[in-house]
């Protein structure tokens, strides 16, 4: 009955945002060394929090990084069993003069939490771990078998992940993933988020020489490597930033009706956009704006350099150019086969006399996406109707979230991004807030959304790999 | 009687390359500030021995930065007034570990003199210097009226100078200039200097978006700097390097018949040049190397650079991009003209939406050429047939040598680079040298090219401006 454990959540609420509070002062920076003390207090706040809700087996899953937090509570046999994502760590507070409250030291302001970590994601995480706890409080018991997973390396790209997870396998065996990070595309409309795009990255240099010459005694006779860079990097797209790599494109997703459709559903101001980001509108005309940075692939140049770049002049003929890149993929491309399409691309144009060499890691992330008619959908779509009194439009990310793709190939389990941030809330800013209402949200949602879950069976949920 | 000169500076030649071992010791490095006190010890030991070999008035003109020396003998009235000039001035040695012997230890391997400032240009300045005493000594007078304009920041693009030249234009004025900086163009075939190609700069940016955006939000729907900035670079030449620039080229010197015999005097092993560089052969097909290096213009980018660099990967879709650039000219082309055409090629290609910006100093330097009967040229040509019992070949040099053009522009006279620094001696770099055989060939060639120019008189001099 998630009525009951909903009301006990929201008569527990300024104690949860009290709990909060004391979370977001442990300054849990996972990238700088200095804040060990901080990563490790937050670790121990969420491990005591998770014995003391009655979570067992609470423990550390240790990769060779930051370990990841492991509790689990698995009493509802043949109850489907949900892994619950969240991440203890946070980015890096800097640049700190722009912060109008210390960003470890929570305030509260026109109904919003100003602290690091608030929005990403102290917040939703903890929702997640209360509403468990409440369950097993209220009811003795869970609707479904939770396994908590929160990681330590999120926001430095989750180095120690795979090793954690092939380690750690048998103890991850689950029929769906829950996270609390990641969800909401909008801050007016209720949405629903059924996938992202996927991601491999290339860089590349090439030499036209055997060392920098001198541009007056060489120049109109020997290749600058600044020109041979500009044409390759050039050749990629047509003016109207169409892809022009033949066979990257192989296997992507179809643009539909419905998926036009679907993509058309969440209101979305062009104009606005573009202005808040002081560009231009641009891009294939065929697309929409929506569609074009979530149900199309790129090909970015994220750097690019070469020669010399200090103060004044100097007049050299440079041998040596790099670029990095990255693709964004959308379902159906393959992260290697589309890396080899660029590769043979820029191969296939590179002129007689200069030499490529490529600096990349093998793959990348495919683009995942829920099935229209997969249980963790239906049910998040339920819940957030019930909640806001609206049925949520179905969105996709234009970035990529790599654990719903980790989980996928590795697990064989399919994710739902249920957390609560909404995308303004300046996470990896100064002055990240997370909204109080959201916070009263999550704990109206997480419970019907367990109890949902908790209506099915293990073999609703596809399993694939 | 130049010969009774040339006898006497060869009596001395031993005396004399022992004065060019104390100053190539005295460390004039004029871009590094800690370097001040060798620089003002070469200046003292210079001025020293201009006062000892009899040149009067001597004095240091300032313009603000490092001083130039000045020293004059004009005691030839009806002669040509010659400016004589030189620098004391030298690179800074680094990198100091790939030295054989210290840069400022002079040492003698293999009939070759390795030195920071041996070949550039204290070996050719102390041969002009010790001429003139020559003359003073033995003769009593020299064949022209001599005004030695020895400057010290050379190596650091000559900021000074104009300001110099400005200032003390009175003292200045002459019928000709003749370089110990600069000219000889192989080292197997005697040659000399008929001019170099000018040059003018030009850096850009150009701005997308009001900032740095993530790759997976916006990519796909924004302009992305770096490919804004390719499209720009690869727009200016064509495939085999041809420059695409419209108005580029206007009043450029046509390639005459006898250019093409000029240029093809030289001996020049195409295949082994590409060789020494490391590089594919790559330029115009209408033209041969020689000229593409030397008749023909070039744009060239130097540097170029936007986005993240730095190590590993990062999703941005940079808003800016970056650029420097310099072009070479040939006779005929206006600096400010050739820039302005760079400038309307780009706006012309700049979407709508993508802000451009210029920075550049305006103007540049012009072409510099000596005309086919220009007595400086001549003489300069008799005088090296004797020594060298070969007619020389008349070389035009790729790069830019700016005093000959402001000494024309500013003083209206004429320049020969008479140097005897040859192209193979690591000038700028580690183990500099200046052949003992160049030494020799300088103290018989100066005082020939003297008595030569002192046959003529002022008139036979044209001049400009």
């Amino acid at each position: 009955m998630s009525e009951k454990v909903g009301q006990h959540l929201l008569a527990q609420r300024e104690a949860i945002l009290d709990r909060l509070q004391s979370l977001l002062r442990l300054p849990s920076v996972s990238t700088d060394p200095a804040y060990a003390a901080g990563m490790a207090a937050a670790r121990e706040f969420l491990m005591e929090r998770l014995r003391a809700l009655g979570l067992q087996d609470v423990q550390l899953l240790e990769g060779g990084g930051q370990p990841a937090i492991y509790a689990s509570w698995t009493g509802a046999p043949g109850r489907p069993t949900i892994i619950v994502y969240g991440h203890y760590d946070v980015q890096p507070p800097d640049p700190l003069e722009l912060w109008l409250s210390p960003p470890f030291e929570p305030a509260i302001r026109d109904g919003r939490l100003y602290a690091r970590g608030a929005s990403d994601v102290k917040g939703s995480t903890l929702i997640a771990v209360e509403t468990v706890g409440a369950f097993l409080a209220v009811e003795g018991g869970c609707p479904v078998n939770v396994k908590f997973f929160l990681e330590g390396e999120e926001e430095v790209g989750s180095p120690s992940l795979p090793a954690i997870i092939e380690k750690y396998r048998d103890l991850l065996t689950a029929d769906a993933m829950l996270s609390a990070d990641g969800g909401r595309g909008s801050t007016t409309t209720p949405t629903v988020s059924i996938g992202c795009r996927g991601i491999t990255a290339l860089q590349f240099s090439l030499r036209t020489a055997a060392k920098d010459a001198h541009s007056g005694r060489v120049g109109g006779a020997v290749r600058n490597a600044l020109h041979e860079m500009a044409k390759l990097i050039a050749s990629m797209h047509d003016e109207q930033g169409r892809i022009l790599v033949e066979g990257f494109l192989d296997g992507a997703l179809d643009v539909t009706q419905d998926i036009r459709a679907e993509s058309a559903a969440l209101p979305f101001d062009e104009a606005a956009w573009y202005a808040a980001l002081g560009a231009a509108p641009f891009g294939d005309p065929d697309y929409s704006v929506r569609e074009r940075t979530t149900v199309r692939p790129t090909v970015e140049v994220n750097g690019m350099w070469g020669g010399y770049t200090g103060a004044g002049g100097k007049t050299v003929l440079p041998c040596e150019a790099h670029a990095k890149l990255t693709m964004r993929l959308v379902p159906g491309q393959d992260p290697a086969a589309a890396q080899a399409a660029v590769r043979r691309h820029l191969e296939a144009r590179c002129p007689a006399g200069v030499a490529l060499e490529f600096h990349y890691r093998p793959g990348g992330t495919r683009a995942f996406t829920l099935g229209p008619q997969h249980p963790l959908l239906l049910a998040a779509e339920r819940v957030t109707e019930w909640v806001h009194g609206q049925r949520p439009v179905r969105v996709r990310a234009g970035g990529t979230v790599p654990i719903t793709t980790l989980f996928q190939e590795s697990l064989g389990i399919d994710s739902l991004m249920f957390g609560l941030a909404m995308p303004d809330e300046d996470a990896h800013a100064p002055n990240e807030f997370f909204r109080l209402s959201s916070l009263e949200e999550g704990l109206r949602s997480w419970p019907l959304l367990l109890t949902e879950l908790g209506q099915l069976s293990p073999a609703d949920f596809p399993k694939r790999g």
